[in-house]
């Protein structure tokens, strides 16, 4: 069996609970050995802010700046500039923390310089202690687009946050995903990746994006690694957010199952929750854990455990 | 004599004191006549923010949300985003106040959305409740440029803040002003004006950049009303900022005459200060005042009395 703490691991994430995921990671593994490639899909530009949610919540998770309580954002942040823009009758609904706006300022400025977004995500990690690596899935724009029955098609975050993921989503699409392109940073750490993970995120949200930018599947499907994926649905619910609403609105039936069968050949594992050791997983290696992480230290048990069973073969 | 109460006033300033005197004419003219021009030569860019110093110091002026003991920023205002800039490794030069980085985003949206300063100013102003109109010089952009004896050629508000005005100025230029021009809503307030006032600004850093843009300085002069400046030098020394300072340096005697000079026949009549009643000011009409605005009443008052003697023939 190799040895966990010589593997090269890249791990897929979206927010909250790929976050939780990644963070567990980097608990157990040399930050050299971990490569975090993270959902861009839900980027947008707020106030003249370029705001990419998912690249946050998992930089302030790595950090520990995270707001533990609500998974994202920055512990104790203020809203004094949010409540200023109300004077002049804005009504914002997309919650700016002014320490958080501080990453969004930084980011937009060195944007507009022209920099990469991979350049630009790998300096405010390195400022805040993160030591592995985190990468955007491409330094492309790409725009989650949601089709819904009550509000027509919507762009990710006002279907996320202003409307509370409420709308019924009839089809999805990655707008400017055709021109995407998978950065040199992120093929380099998925060539010499020893295990790649799929966090516990939602399959069409975050995960599919990712796997959408050409040429990204066929590199992870060409390597001959474990290639597992993490459930987000335990005992047919999601754990946080839309995947078992929006599973069900597309027609799937609302199971761990389901995850496997929407993730195709792109894993050769798979991770679901104790609580659906019932389910029978067909057609790959599957096993189960607690996969609920409450603690720090639940997050670095389920990664230890699923490197430990990853590697148990090779 | 002409009642001060149906007297249509332009008055043109740059920051705090020129603010100090535009308020003093707020709380005494109904809203609808009076217009104040804003020097806009201090403008900048800073984290990808247009920010606008002189217009945010007379806005927050007028609504009452002015710091009232630096007499810019807003008051009670915090530094939280400064603050998380700072765990990114940035030391920015210039405050940026969590409440007041509100306006210059909301700022910078709009000039990126194509609006006019000139508008924006307006919406901005009107949410705060400032009912007189306040207007940008221009809607171009004008960088007043300070050429120094130690750090060579500077922009405004390095020279003013991050050098705090310490560096010996050799010349003045106000880049960009060749292609800037007087806005409409300008130019009318100008021919309507029964009186116009120029503030106790900086001769040079807040007065001269609006009397430069093309147009403006024959504008005024063609306008057979009072145009009344009030010296920013009380007893050969500036009551705030380097107006005297730059006066030696440029060459010039420091003391209230030399205003009188410099503006030329841009004026008709000077209002000085009680303390050097015995200035003898030659050429045009003068009078001493109280100048020092301490409290709101000050101003008030200061406003009064410039407006009762420039209208005492009329």
């Amino acid at each position: 069996m190799a040895l966990i703490e010589t593997a090269k691991v890249v791990v897929l994430v979206g927010g909250v609970g790929g976050a939780k995921l990644a963070h567990g990671l980097a608990q157990i593994l040399p930050p050299e050995n971990l490569t975090v490639i993270v959902n861009t899909g839900d980027d947008f530009w707020h106030y003249g802010l370029k705001i990419c949610p998912d690249l946050d919540t998992v930089m302030y998770t790595l950090s520990g700046l995270v707001d533990k309580v609500n998974g994202w954002g920055v512990g104790g942040d203020t809203t004094r500039l949010l409540e200023a823009l109300g004077r002049y009758g804005e009504t914002p609904w997309f919650r700016l923390g002014d320490q958080d706006v501080a990453t969004h300022l930084l980011r937009t400025n060195w944007i507009q310089a022209g920099e990469r977004l991979t350049t630009i995500t790998g300096k405010l990690n390195k400022a805040l202690g993160v030591n592995c690596t985190v990468l955007p899935m491409t330094d492309a724009t790409v725009s989650t687009m949601l089709d819904t029955v009550e509000q027509g098609e919507l762009e990710f975050q006002p279907y996320f946050v202003r409307y509370r993921w409420q709308p019924t989503v009839k089809a999805i699409r990655y707008a400017g995903i055709e021109a995407a392109t998978v950065s040199a940073e992120a093929c380099a750490a998925i060539l010499e990746a020893d295990v790649i993970v799929i966090g516990p995120s939602n399959p069409w949200l975050s995960i599919a994006p990712i796997l959408s930018v050409p040429g990204m599947r066929d590199l992870l499907v060409a390597r001959d690694v474990p290639r597992v994926a993490v459930s987000p649905i335990v005992g047919g619910k999601a754990i946080k957010g839309p995947a078992a609403k929006l599973m069900a609105e597309l027609g799937y039936t609302v199971s761990a199952e389901t995850v496997v069968q929407v993730y195709g050949n792109a894993i050769t594992g798979f991770v679901y929750d104790e609580t659906d050791a019932d389910l029978r997983i067909a057609g790959l290696d599957a096993v189960t854990f607690n996969t609920v992480m409450q603690s720090d230290a639940d997050r670095a048990s389920l990664a230890r455990h699923i490197l430990e069973w990853t590697l148990r073969k090779t």
